[in-house]
């Protein structure tokens, strides 16, 4: 990692830290346990790699950094909803996340359901409490993109379309069609998101730079499923091995690992293609797809 | 019931109906199961008294009833998935709702789960799909208003404290607490958003309103109390007597049948001495308000 980029990223990671302990309820307002659990599921935790694309983006369109940070923030909300729901028991039943005991296990499982539908609720009322854009109805657009990404046609319907797929063999196209919904959508609207918060990019821009989310939103897709079987639990924070051993298909089980990693390295090159039309101003931009295609946890 | 009200009722009805339906993704649309569950949780059921009071508020303010009806579906989402995941086996664990299988039931829990979290969402995107207000910030700020009446400090935290009262005793002042965020947060979301869409109203009026809507919601849960005592499963559509089975306090139960009769007949008159300060414009609401008061199921 880029030693320029990394205390970029310590830096912005700061600004969404405290953004979002800044948002999230105090303990002390009731109902204390339902805000204890709220706290401790979405602080101190996660790569936030939603945010790092906001405000990279952001950078790319001169947004406010204030407001790239809210923009990223409610993203990562509408994240750690999706991964408190995910972990409850008739869903994936895990116990590990990011390196500490689920919520549900932490509290129980009526908490964590209220937990992630009120993150839910929690990152519209943060992308709407503060003049995000010098038009308004730029920032109407971004709640209505951001719901839809988060629901039946984005991200829960790529839950749903993953939960109908265990033990089934899926074709590559069909993969990709679940992750296309599954994590790529709340990656395009980290992206695109924190774009809408300046105004130097044309529609035109805008329609490459969501191509290039969804690139980066199957390239990270494509490495999670090479560390679910390369990486041990401990460095991953959250239970390794588990797609295998739940009979979910992946890149890894479809393609093996070594067509897995030239796919990985195919979609980054897509990228990087894209963002070099835009040019030096698309630095950050590139650093971070680096950075999520090189990770190791 | 009033013959002018019930004519003008079922026409609202129509519309909410019309619009919930043209907005839930149809069943061909992946993933297909899962936006099935979402049509059969919504549409052809439900008392809809969330979008009567939207219509009703935006004929006071002089709201467009296109944009009323928007506002009042994006409410009864928001109201419906509530419903689905109360119902769901780690909460209240119910088998019937509106006279059908619960969700859960019917489909099957993780299906559920992502009902209710995807019209959480669609609820936001259907308020952000279209201008509803001649000034884009009023609009975001229904969407805050919405946001933040679902989440933690409306209506799931209503739900947390609900939970956590299971067979504790508790007094008049903290029912009516839990029951002002679990009912009232969105009661009142439902009347302030369907008066935002018109712009006859000054902020004085709004306080009003509020204060109505407060009453209302209170109004409502004691009628609510009343029926799971007294009326039969088959007239509820839901399972009678579940108060007091699961041994959750109640007005009847912490009032008794008579005084919390008195109460609910206490609530209306102040609801009703609020809306005279309106005069004859505020005539709907009133309807609304008695149609309440005396329902039966």
């Amino acid at each position: 990692m880029h030693p320029d980029f990394q205390s970029w990223a310590s830096e912005q990671l700061a600004l969404v830290e405290t953004c979002l302990e800044k948002h999230l309820p105090e303990t002390n307002c009731a109902p204390a346990r339902l805000h204890d659990a709220m706290r401790y599921s979405v602080l101190g935790g996660g790569k936030r790699v939603r945010p790092l694309l906001s405000f990279a983006a952001g950078e790319l369109s001169g947004a406010d950094k204030t407001h790239a940070t809210i923009a990223g923030a409610a993203v990562e909300l509408i994240h750690v909803y999706s991964l408190v729901h995910d972990d409850l028991p008739c869903m994936d039943n895990d116990t590990l996340r990011r390196g500490k005991p689920t919520c549900h296990v932490r509290y129980d499982e009526p908490t964590a359901l209220l937990v992630g539908d009120s993150l839910q609720s929690l990152a519209f009322q943060l992308l709407t409490e503060t003049n995000l854009t010098e038009d308004p109805h730029v920032q109407l657009e971004m709640v209505r993109h951001l719901a839809f990404a988060a629901g039946s046609r984005g991200m829960a319907g790529g839950q749903a379309i993953d939960l109908d797929s265990v033990g089934k063999t899926l074709s590559l196209p069909e993969l990709e069609f679940m992750h296309i919904h599954k994590t790529g959508a709340l990656i395009r609207a980290a992206v695109i998101l924190g774009a809408r918060c300046g105004n130097r990019l044309d529609e035109t821009q805008f329609k490459l730079l969501d191509h290039f989310a969804k690139c980066m939103g199957l390239a990270f897709q494509v490495i999670d499923d090479i560390l679910d079987t390369e990486a041990t639990t401990a460095a991953l924070g959250k239970t390794a091995g588990k797609d295998a051993e739940n009979n979910k298909p992946t890149y890894v089980s479809i393609l093996g690992i070594k067509q897995a990693r030239e796919l990985a390295h195919e979609l980054r090159q897509e990228a990087t293609g894209v963002l070099n039309q835009f040019g030096s101003e698309a630095l950050r931009l590139q650093q971070v797809t680096d950075f999520i295609v090189q990770r190791e946890f």
